[in-house]
């Protein structure tokens, strides 16, 4: 299968009148009046944010959520997205199919999302696949990491770790107390198809006063906020929610604080850390958001706001600092 | 050195506002009113689209120029870009902030194109470096391939065969006969420093009716704009312009039409072609672009679009179709 080939029998099909049928170098787009363009762009490098030989439609589903994740963050709805593909000279064309497969999935989480173009080539290396997601939001109403405000309250939605237990199981460690199915289930879609926050735009657009998606961890993400805003986001270890499964793991380990820590560094999340005034308090409280397919998703308020140094600090049950590693992942 | 302090000490600087100052995880535009943006993707892979560890400031340039020239092949003026690089592990800090230099010169080429932002990463394979530019052209007045009517004249900015001379350079293949210093010289800045035919924009935009850089080869890219016109491009060999350095070496050659096709087929020259009605035949003429930095950038009419086969044609010196490989450069 040449290039040209798996272009337009699998790549074609995904396509927005904005790609003018990937036959062309270049994409167009009459941008909607009195909106802003959002962009974002995550790469993802087989061995290093995905397993060896995973080439198919898992790849593919999760890379276009974690950028979709990066819109939700802002407040944004997506239009279309770019792609640059390096496949390995070996890989066998089924896998490409299987690709091609993942973005029909992930494309189908937000209609009318639509591929308009990019750059397919081949490597010796490993894969390296990148996404550039283009969304719009209200002209002035993206959000940013920098409007966080001493006294806001500090809310994350979903649960916290679910992810990491999911990329444990992905690679085949060894987890102890030996899980349910319905446990490895929850947790392996938490890991392969994190489900972005796109439907928290509204209330988001509405209270919030800074967001982050969590990626790197949430005590690493909370300090981009706090960071970026020029204060302490000071979150009480003890209130960061985990779903049920990973309640169970938790307090099934020797040392039950570290074992949430860890978790709580671990990353690849993609819940919505945020900021708001306790003003906006009973509204959150009160908001049912479809989450996944079926319940409705939780936002808990896990923190507030401090003057002190900027980034992010975890705080114990008596209010005590706590000293566990915030740095994150670092890719290098 | 860290992801961040990379980004801080050596791509912050290059950023324009809508980047954030590179601390946020998203771009922000506001579209300029009455305009359409033009969005183009590259990905250059060490080893396939460049020399193995040539991992400094030439390949960002060539990076960003080849980019750039997509959006001149579509009549656009550039805006900003975001950027996926996937650095090799063990890549010296050195070649990270050469790197960022050679994009700082890059933006050189069209002020105040300015870095928006983008993802890095550590691979364990070859450098993997690719580029979404962002530029824009006067609603509806974008240039696309699918424009080209039977009668219509082809034209060709500059020269062939230039940059694929300095490629055999750059890869150190013997050249015979031996050229002189500025005849390599000329051949090695077609290479490494292709110059994006931004300045056409306005004649373009006035003129053609169709246009493609040429990337994959002459005969390559007007095929590209054959069939999505759904017409012959019918192209003169003999026409085709070549450098004095390289018509030097083409008739060093024991075969010398083998030599000057093979050139036609080679890829990376960056010049545009384009097609444009007999009527404008005055107005191109007698356009005097300043090319690189010195001269004038000639326009040459090396053919004619016919009915016939969708795709692109050579004719010899008496009409009669030539059988060379017009395929140009498949990635896989």
């Amino acid at each position: 299968m040449s290039e040209f080939d798996f272009i337009r029998d699998h790549l074609a099909p995904l396509a927005g009148p904005e790609g003018l049928g990937l036959l062309d170098d270049a994409a167009v787009l009459t941008p909607p009046a009195g909106h802003d363009l959002v962009l974002t762009k995550d790469t993802m490098v087989e061995g290093v944010h995905f397993p060896k030989g995973a080439w198919g439609a898992d790849t593919a589903e999760r890379l276009i959520r974690t950028n979709l994740s990066d819109l939700a963050a802002k407040g944004a709805e997506p239009l279309g997205y770019l792609l640059s593909l390096a496949f390995p000279r070996d890989m066998n064309p089924a896998y490409r199919a299987a690709f091609a497969k993942g973005l029909e999935s992930a494309q189908a989480i937000f209609p009318p999302l639509m591929l308009w173009g990019g750059d397919t080539v081949i490597t010796d290396g490993p894969m390296v696949v990148s996404a550039t997601l283009i969304g719009t939001v209200p002209h002035g109403a993206m959000l940013t990491r920098s409007g966080a405000t001493v006294g806001d309250d500090i809310w994350i939605s979903g649960h916290i770790g679910d992810s990491a237990m999911g990329l444990k199981h992905v690679l085949s460690q060894r987890i102890d107390p030996p899980p349910t199915g319905a446990d490895i289930w929850l947790w392996e879609e938490a890991y392969l198809r994190p489900e972005p926050r796109l439907l928290l735009r509204g209330i988001l657009r509405e209270h919030a006063t800074a967001c982050a998606d969590v990626s790197d961890g949430l005590l690493a993400d909370a300090a981009h906020i706090g960071r970026a805003s020029g204060v302490s986001l000071s979150i009480t270890f003890g209130h960061v929610p985990l779903s049920n499964a990973t309640q169970r793991w938790v307090f099934g380990q020797e040392d039950v604080v570290a074992a949430k820590a860890a978790l709580l560094s671990a990353g690849d999340d993609y819940e919505l850390v945020f900021t708001a005034p306790q003003s906006a308090r009973g509204h959150l409280q009160r908001a049912k958001i479809q989450g996944g397919s079926t319940t409705a998703l939780p936002l808990t308020r896990i923190g507030r706001v401090e003057a002190g140094k900027a980034g992010a600090i975890l705080r114990g049950k008596d209010g005590e600092s706590m000293d566990i590693e915030a740095a994150g992942y670092k890719h290098f």
